[in-house]
């Protein structure tokens, strides 16, 4: 797996405060943007910030919480896009085999890629997916669009 | 405030659980390290992935956890590095301006910059900061020495 994040999610109780803060109060601008349900924001070369909401995102992991070495995860995520579906099935296996726990089996997301997530030993959750509406131009700039087959 | 995340910094229970699960397991590499203390892996154009211990984070932040409208910050934080202590303390007067919660007013910080932190409306820690010892080449790999005056 290479050393890459590619999204930073944010899951935060409050959507509507986020996206106030964010996007009214620093004047950052969303680069995706769907109200009430997320926003992406360029925070970097090839990096996104996303807000999304807490119990979205616990959703989507559809994470046990189970017992186990692993705390709870923090509300967050870290995104890890790759090109194609064996990908994210090795990448998913090399994160177990290095220690991580598998919170998500590989399989089709409801954004329309193919995904999965694992937790590092402090239950940061990484996701890793394909994402066919992703772009990201030599200079850094990412595109996201609406998700193909 | 411009949008731009320079290092993600992760706050561990173990940090020698998250040293052998991305260092060892993973295989990245650390671009600083002090055992024991802090690691930071290249994990992006011009971005840092620090692993840091939770409390040692939290320590850094003096984060009072006091009452009001934020939840307890997630176990993390978000580094945005400016050049000037004038520009330290203008965004965190704007991050304030915006809505956020400053937890740690500019400052002289342990490492040897000037920082200070401020919450996002879901209690998400950003430390703005200047740092002598970081440097980015023009195709984004970071490094980061010691910290000068």
């Amino acid at each position: 797996m290479q050393p890459r994040v590619d999204i930073i999610t944010l899951g935060v109780p409050d959507l509507d405060a986020a996206r106030r803060f964010y996007l009214e109060g620093l004047g950052w601008t969303a680069v995706f943007d769907v109200a009430g349900e997320v926003a992406f924001i360029q925070i970097g070369h090839g990096l996104l910030l996303g807000l999304f909401g807490a119990a979205d995102l616990d959703a989507d992991v559809g994470d046990p919480r189970r017992e186990g070495p692993h705390t709870p995860s923090p509300p967050m995520s870290l995104a890890h896009i790759v090109q194609t579906e064996d990908e994210v099935t090795d990448l998913l296996r090399q994160a177990e085999a290095a220690g991580g726990t598998i919170l998500k089996p590989a399989q089709r997301a409801e954004f329309g890629g193919f995904h999965g997530y694992f937790a590092d030993p402090a239950g940061f959750r990484w996701e890793v997916a394909t994402n066919s509406g992703w772009h990201v131009e030599p200079d850094g700039t990412v595109f996201l669009g609406p998700v193909g087959d």
